[in-house]
């Protein structure tokens, strides 16, 4: 297919592509926005480059240099700037990168950015659109086995893995999300969550699929996203649990303007309790489940179903085919041409990740119901067997997170003599809660096997820097604990 | 990607899929019909055939039959019911058909059923339905390359070809129209035309692949239709410019019911007359190019652009790249994933209509504006020089439309001795017209070397069974006239 964006400044030229913190682009004038920074970034010599990284906020300049890339064949490798020096460099090697391009006002929060300047080519975005532009050689054509994006796993369980998402990945994608979603000529996208993850990096690509506009915000900030949800025609806005309970704490009576058609929400289950607010209010929320390597969604509910399946995260999306092994509850397993076509330069580890004839395992715990909708119970490495019991950490953490003076929690099973494991709870509380107290309330909503046999209240919850509790550092503490007692 | 039907009945198992004659049929409900369908056609021993003929019109019947030979991963031959007899013997033969299946109360329509009967298994779509269903071997994916139909082209120049459309062909078509049109979830498009052409073939298949609904009618009539778009919820309505017409003549003052999004148009080019009616009325009409070989629309205009650009027939849709050769008016030629992979048996015809570098060469000629939208100008095939100028006959053919008495026109080029071509004009009316008028009216309106030399009053215009004007017909009569004259 011709390059997506040439086709867009071709198809829509004057509909408005990009809103970032007052002004806006179309797409002629994004496309313009772009082909000039392709131009400087063949003045510093970068075009021939196979990959390039990407440490950037969400900007309108981060935007431009994503797509440039993308305009110059180079495969963008897309960095969580929160990330810490370690991972950036071991990050950095893996793929194989000569030149980092860096927002200078981001540099202060990069970690040992001294040190990566002294073994890579940092350049500032904001230096690089200050040369003089050549004209670029720019992709005629979006080969669908081309690289759009590489962006790495959150290893919350081994090493994280570049994952390299191809045109025909991201265009199955947002074909697969507008069949269930829908599509109107005015669709406003807004982007509050990071260009660097699928959930932000697959509302862009939707931009240039669909010819749809992107309203883009540096950082999610619950007041002034209510602020934008009232004014801006913006339709869809793509969030996780955390950002939908606080734009709920912050909800104005009047409600949002009244283009606005709903929620994606991704990344994490969310509770009952805060989808049955949702409904009380009525805003649309639709959940949905993916991750980077089905590069973005690939089971959604839809507006429809959305308010009588809660705690599911819906159907797979047209494209995917979906199976669970074994009868009940087994693992996710998925076929579709969203699935990425590999891990940079780890092909054996993303060989692990596929059944003998070709299905991805995601890892991942589910059922289906009666009706064919997908429930997630958790990741297979986070089940635990106690006394012959399968147990589910994300089943007994959904029960305590309804526990009204428990903020976050997080459950993993211990060893235990007696009955092979046991759960143990980690809870962040402003004060100490009775252990007594917790577990009876357990008892009340779980089987007797279910309830944690410890509860351990921390200041916080180790988090990668995606935002993913890391179990291993939580029964490291357990393990040293113990020791302690 | 998993078998479209089984994915719908999965996906959206108690949405509308299909509306005929006061029936309907959910997603679930009509795979039951289909599979019992296959079930029958396991009875009657054809699932081991690989292509089947279907002569049917546009019911519940024909609809289920149709996705029924898909299910068993037998190509469907979609034959035109009005051909005559040494057509239909021409298309059975070149794809090789074993059995045929027709409506019976269409048998006495059909020129030479008994003919038919006698070389061929001739199966009628009633009796088959009354056979005990055997439990029917269904297809578990549609492979991208596999053949979903087959439909012989109009052959209004040369012999008709079996164009083979393929599950990925189909599946690009639809994802360009919805790109186009938007999508929503309670979209129902009426079919008035028929299931074996293009045209109405392309909204099955997008039902398949939206999850959408169909209203389907048996044939156009004007009063019954506007009835349907006055009162069931309607979106789009696939029309032809005939359709639109006759629509126009019978429109209620009060309008159609509110849903009703607009009409795709297709098929030929309308006057402007005609569309500024339909703006005058409200009525949104998207003007759209394609043909058998592109699997329908390949360029069409957005409901915003249609008001400004009468006569374009828009741009290239998302998936498709085009381009016209030369400079100012050339060949409109075409390369995307919805163009067919061949012809049945005649890969060698097919090859021809490819350019060197792949290319699809549509025949057509047209002319971009500054701002990229088509303009169709006529068939290569029916240009003609005169004195040293191009003359295009669709040119002068919409200045004629416009013309009070003429009800149709068609325009030839015939050997001049001192021009080499002149345009000589047939048409119908209902008196006969003086000649003077008629050039006075061309000199107005036309350059002088495009007014046509000679007007001849015929009772009506030759064409095919799909209506489009048989041009060297009108090239032998005129032969035969000027011997006699």
């Amino acid at each position: 297919m011709e390059n997506w964006l040439t086709k867009q400044a071709q198809l829509e030229p004057q509909k408005i592509a990009l809103l970032f913190e007052g002004k806006s682009w179309t797409f002629k004038q994004l496309r313009t926005a772009v082909v000039k920074f392709a131009g400087c970034l063949t003045t510093a010599g970068f075009q021939n480059e196979r990959r390039i990284a990407l440490i950037a906020a969400n900007t309108a300049e981060s935007y431009f240099a994503l797509l440039a890339l993308q305009q110059l064949g180079i495969e963008p490798v897309l960095l969580n700037f929160r990330l810490s020096l370690q991972e950036l460099k071991s990050q950095l090697a893996t793929a194989d990168i000569h030149v980092i391009l860096v927002d200078p006002k981001l540099s202060p929060r990069i970690s040992g950015i001294a040190e990566l300047q002294s073994r890579w080519t940092v350049s500032s975005l904001q230096q690089l659109a200050k040369l003089s532009p050549v004209t670029p050689t720019l992709v005629k054509e979006f080969a669908e086995e081309a690289t759009a994006s590489i962006m790495y796993t959150s290893g919350t369980t081994g090493a994280p893995h570049g994952v390299m998402q191809s045109y025909r990945n991201h265009f199955y994608s947002a074909v697969g999300s507008a069949f269930n979603l829908g599509l109107q000529a005015h669709d406003l996208w807004l982007c509050a969550v990071p260009l660097f993850h699928i959930s932000g990096l697959s509302i862009v690509m939707r931009s240039l699929i669909y010819g749809m506009g992107v309203l883009l915000v540096r950082h999610f900030e619950p007041v002034q996203i209510t602020k934008l949800l009232c004014t801006a025609p913006v339709t869809l806005m793509s969030v996780v649990p955390q950002m939908l309970v606080q734009l709920l704490a912050v909800f104005p009576v009047e409600g949002y303007q009244q283009d606005f058609r709903g929620f994606l929400l991704g990344g994490a289950p969310i509770s009952h309790a805060t989808l049955a607010l949702c409904q009380e209010r009525k805003l649309p929320v639709v959940q949905s489940y993916g991750m980077t390597e089905t590069c973005s969604q690939i089971v959604a509910l839809n507006f429809a179903d959305a308010p009588d399946k809660i705690g599911s995260v819906g159907k797979p999306l047209f494209p995917v085919q979906l199976r669970i092994t074994g009868k009940g509850t087994g693992e996710v397993q998925v076929k579709a041409p969203n699935v990425v076509k590999g891990y940079l330069n780890a092909p054996d580890d993303f060989k692990k990740k596929l059944t003998r004839d070709g299905w991805f395992r995601t890892g991942d715990l589910g059922v289906l119901d009666a009706a064919g909708f997908l429930f997630i119970k958790g990741r297979i490495d986070e089940m635990f067997i106690s006394g012959g019991e399968n147990i589910y950490p994300n089943e007994i953490e959904a029960v305590y997170a309804q526990f009204p003076a428990i903020q976050e929690i997080a459950v993993i099973g211990v060893a235990d003599q007696r009955w092979g494991a046991v759960p143990c709870a980690f809870y962040v509380a402003d004060t100490q809660i009775k252990q007594e107290q917790l577990r009876s309330y357990g008892r009340q909503k779980l089987a007797h096997y279910k309830v944690p046999r410890y509860f351990i209240r921390l200041a916080q919850l180790p988090r990668t820097a995606s935002g993913k509790v890391q179990h291993y550092l939580l029964q490291q503490f357990f393990s040293q604990k113990r020791k302690l007692d």
